[in-house]
């Protein structure tokens, strides 16, 4: 974890997700979607995606989850986050979830970071967070 | 599902979860989240929250869920989505999510919700969802 003293504007955390189907079907399990275009590939063919998708909001998951685990960690608490969905994730996809630190409010302890999931060259997902770090004790 | 054409502005939405520790617990586990915040209530008792809370993008995972099974329903595609966490949800708690309509673009076929998580009076999680709706077929 780290401290808000710790932060600097540029500090970036990254994970790399390989795309499942049973990584789109736990997520729709737990969310409660099991809409057909990401459980079904028959169906999924006839739709514009022309196959299955992943859930948009999996890539919000996997942005939140590097949050909380990297930066800035554990202890920091999560106020806002846009997400603006570019492309559809699919089955395969190496998806590249990476967030860096783009502004520190120190009378908040606030932390602004831009948040983007890419695929090879590609956004997919991108948006920005708003967080609070915890403060170093005295 | 709805057609664009069937859309109009204050038409809404809505599902309750009662938050369950199995339902953070499958959150976590599909979004690689496994933070004591939300695993370990003895660890989360000594946190600012007291207590175990859910991962706040759950709710976001719920938003979707209901906006992609209900309103505008299968055939939508996510555009884009904001997120303000104000309060942490906890297990026990009854989640009202609600989605409303409250712009359409006529030209796109975009619609504009606003999409708030309540329990009881109080509003846990606020923002604006914009999803394209399938046209008519003529």
């Amino acid at each position: 974890m780290a401290y808000f003293e710790d932060l600097e504007v540029g500090q970036a955390a990254a994970a790399t997700h390989l795309i499942e189907a049973r990584d789109i079907e736990a997520f729709g399990h737990a969310v409660g979607d099991l809409n057909p275009v990401h459980f079904d590939e028959a169906y999924a063919a006839t739709t514009p995606f022309g196959g299955r998708i992943a859930h948009g909001m999996l890539a919000g998951g996997y942005i939140s989850a590097l949050i909380a685990g990297a930066l800035p960690g554990p202890g920091s608490i999560y106020k806002s986050q846009t997400l603006d969905f570019l492309r559809a994730v699919r089955i395969g996809d190496e998806l590249v979830v990476r967030v860096e630190i783009t502004a520190l409010n120190e009378a908040k302890a606030q932390v602004t970071l831009s948040t983007v999931c890419t695929v090879g060259r590609k956004a997919m997902v991108r948006g920005e967070a708003v967080v609070t770090a915890p403060r170093r004790p005295a």
